[in-house]
């Protein structure tokens, strides 16, 4: 058996408070790459994989407090490193890009701003258990209140992320902020707020300059 | 409302080769001791709170390699983590003596033969989410030709651990032997190829000079 002809790997993750129109965006740049003959895949986090799906449910599930934080990260990391062998990899071995809602700035965000002592656990956390970074994160920047009024018309049922009211939605649009100037070579930021049609074409002029 | 009296706390851990005979010993103790007077509860792991069951649950049913060694690790770690919260530091806390059947040094055990590279991420994880050792570490050393017959007899369902050959529970029974000459301070090793009442006297002298 022959070895798969390189591709355009690429592994690219897209960043935002709820309601930036992430799914939406992720949806319009699969479907022109796969147009363009890109072999592409859309994943998720937390999730991914049939394994981190399964301690997904166990940790969105139930009463909020039923996992303290730390707990709560040992799960999202063993979820994460799941999908990145089951999902990710495979995938990117294959030569496809893999556009993932969500990855890893997504827990620094989360647990960093619900507890900040533990920003510290969960870069090292990652450095010992996952290792990589995306190649590229695309964060949709927006305001909160605009995002929380989209989050919430969706009514999604098991996202209990959703619950997030807007003084700490506030706080995460500048830690996303934050996150995108510590580590520039890797993140782009667009801005959310406009039409649908107008943030694609960004995305798409940013992912184009990257894979080829 | 008052403090509770202080009393004597003990962390007090049983580890040994499948088949040793720690549950049977355990349960003796625990009968001594509370006839004592003293307050103990019986725990164990994988699992010993209503999280790190329903952990248990997820990585020890379904296919064996339905998730690699890290990821396995790292679902141990978050089943610890919440043991440790939820009803060991609890206990503690409250001036009972705590007997837990298996702990961190089955997984150093565990995940060390079957993956040497990851003994020192087994330690890292250890030291960066769980932090404590026991007090006491009960080490019920046995031939491994006894304890394996000792543990297929039983034919418990679902303990892959059970489906360790032979060769690899000598190999185990060494490594354990190893960690106790590492940690001289907490391990006691008591000779497991006696009687149990011999055994039970033994662990009894053992743990009576350590909580007093």
């Amino acid at each position: 058996m022959s070895a798969p002809a390189p591709g355009p790997a690429r592994f690219i993750t897209f960043e935002g408070i709820d309601g930036s129109g992430k799914s939406t965006q992720i949806k319009r740049l699969a479907d022109d790459l796969t147009a363009q003959g890109h072999d592409v895949i859309v994943t998720r986090e937390p999730g991914g994989s049939a394994g981190a799906e399964e301690i997904r449910a166990l940790v969105l599930q139930g009463e909020p407090d039923r996992w303290s934080a730390e707990t709560e990260i040992l799960l999202f990391t063993a979820a994460r490193r799941d999908h990145m062998e089951r999902t990710i990899l495979p995938a990117l071995a294959a030569g496809k890009i893999v556009l993932c809602d969500r990855f890893a700035d997504s827990t620094r965000m989360y647990q960093g701003l619900s507890r900040g002592d533990l920003r510290a656990v969960v870069d090292q956390l990652h450095t010992l258990m996952i290792g990589r970074e995306p190649d590229l994160t695309v964060l949709i920047d927006m305001d909160p209140a605009v995002g929380l009024s989209r989050a919430l018309s969706r009514q999604t049922a098991d996202e209990r992320f959703e619950a997030f009211g807007e003084g700490l939605q506030a706080a995460m649009r500048q830690g996303f902020l934050d996150l995108a100037q510590a580590a520039p070579d890797r993140f782009r930021v667009v801005d959310g707020a406009r039409e649908i049609d107008a943030i694609a074409q960004d995305i798409a002029a940013i992912v184009t300059a990257t894979i080829t």
